[in-house]
């Protein structure tokens, strides 16, 4: 554990990373976080290839802090994304989901600093090998897509951290400081932060969906389209939609079909929270508040120092 | 965050609990455990009533430390346990599943200390109102019975300490002192520790299932069986099976027929790795030795010791 592993690396003031979240990290939100101390996150998972120029554009407009953007491997136009990012210059690139040994070496070629983030000490390897300049590690609490192992935050980074030798940062769960003293204390250089950011007046999420999250309590959330691909949701109408599908032994057509196309935008985006997909993680039961995303960063450090302090007055 | 909360309330010397677990927790754990400092707990489910009777005094023969019973409050003999543990005097009593509020007092009432183990703040607030004396907040990772809101660890810890005035411990993934210092840095004012105990010389458990805890690797254990009780096991044979019977949408009753009766006793208990069900929690993946319980507790406070002084080189 060493924050300074992924300061030094991105050449930020802090160790906490704003998830590059689709419908929700747009230029405004990642400007904040990296003008604040962090690093933002564009969210091109969301963005077609020329929404994606306009964002990187203009964030590089309002901060001249370091920023990076995160991209789905999965993504259709990847390689139109790719030739973005490169023209644009963009210093850092988290990608998720897909393989990183085909796009690593492109990317590094460009001086482009790669992260890939993985939710299994198996693929925390692989990604190692392709030559990655650091890992997210991210559990099961997590919201969004998720890995199928279901390994929690807390049994992953320990396993992972033992496994891996370049920085890694936790993702999943965490949305205060001593989520991250935890994260740290198991053995993570830095953070990863999604939900938090969310509930953020910067975020382009649909304000309903904002409020949804604040609202949102204990089992509010459920990992669930495991034959897709696993996802956490918000237990609303159409995650109630799916659940009734599953008593019928549904084929994994019969899930995509329910599915259907722009789930994702019509909750998250345009506020639709009956029959959106909304994505967010375990930890929004812990949210209660929609505040600017510099005052994220800003809990989060001196929640950290003051759960540190008080750690450190208890001696055995 | 205070562990004197913990270690004053049990008059223990350290803020650690060794579980009650069906099949490990006899009366060399326990002891053991007790005499290293910690709380060792009996695990009065696997037991008949003059099987826990003798275990108890073998438990007072071999320590004069505090030591507990952990009983499940859906024991068939209920009421006869509960009239050994007055009888017997035992301090301090654990009760898991069922509802708290009408044992809570007549254990309280005969001078014993009680602590209510519940995986949602929903039951941390009943058990609260009910009197006892602390909670154990259990995760999704944790071996064995386990809740439906599937909140983790590192979710339900800090959402748990906000609600509740009285001492807090975490169960759920904590294997070593890093994973406690992470606990305590959530809000935990101790910790309950399962699966590594289950990997130690004393520990009750069979030789195979032991060496099993040690073989699992990530995402070796699952939740399941959940139209019955959510339960983390290892994936074995028996698992594998269930997860047959899943495909063909099976009743509550054709579930409970392919469980039957003391799967637990011959997987854990007597061996058996492929018919027995296996509860383990999800750290069993960072278990590597099967060593003695005294080294779990020393091991832990050496983690915890180390750890906490390289968080309290990180200044932000």
């Amino acid at each position: 554990m060493n924050p300074r592993r992924i300061t030094e690396l991105f050449n930020i003031k802090y160790p906490i990373i704003q998830g590059g979240m689709i419908w929700a990290s747009g230029h405004k939100l990642v400007s904040a976080v990296s003008n604040a101390g962090g690093l933002g996150l564009l969210g091109a998972g969301s963005m077609y290839p020329h929404v994606l120029k306009e964002h990187i554009q203009k964030t590089k407009n309002s901060t001249h802090k370091p920023y990076g953007v995160n991209i789905p491997l999965l993504y259709a136009d990847l390689d139109q994304i790719l030739e973005i990012i490169i023209e644009e210059k963009v210093p850092i690139v988290f990608t998720s989901a897909g393989n990183p040994k085909t796009y690593t070496p492109i990317l590094k070629e460009a001086g482009i600093k790669v992260v890939h983030v993985v939710s299994s000490v198996k693929f925390a390897l692989k990604a190692q090998e392709a030559g990655v300049d650091a890992i997210v590690a991210e559990g099961f609490e997590a919201g969004g897509h998720n890995g199928r192992e279901e390994s929690t935050t807390l049994t992953l980074i320990p396993q992972v951290a033992k496994a891996i030798d370049i920085p890694l940062m936790a993702a999943g769960g965490i949305a205060t400081g001593q989520g991250m003293l935890a994260a740290m204390a198991l053995g993570a250089d830095g953070v990863q932060v999604g939900s938090r950011f969310v509930a953020t007046h910067e975020a382009s999420s649909h304000m309903s969906f904002k409020q949804a999250v604040v609202d949102a309590g204990e089992g509010a959330t459920h990992l669930t389209l495991k034959e897709l691909a696993p996802v956490r949701l918000l237990r609303n109408k159409f995650w109630q939609d799916v659940q009734e599908l599953y008593t019928s032994n549904p084929s994994i057509e019969d899930l995509k079909q329910l599915l259907g196309r722009a789930r994702a935008k019509k909750g998250m985006f345009e506020g639709d929270m009956n029959e959106g997909e909304l994505e967010i993680g375990q930890i929004s039961g812990l949210i209660d508040d929609i505040i600017p995303a510099a005052q994220v960063v800003e809990n989060m450090i001196n929640e950290f120092n003051t759960a540190k302090q008080e750690l450190s007055k208890v001696n055995f």
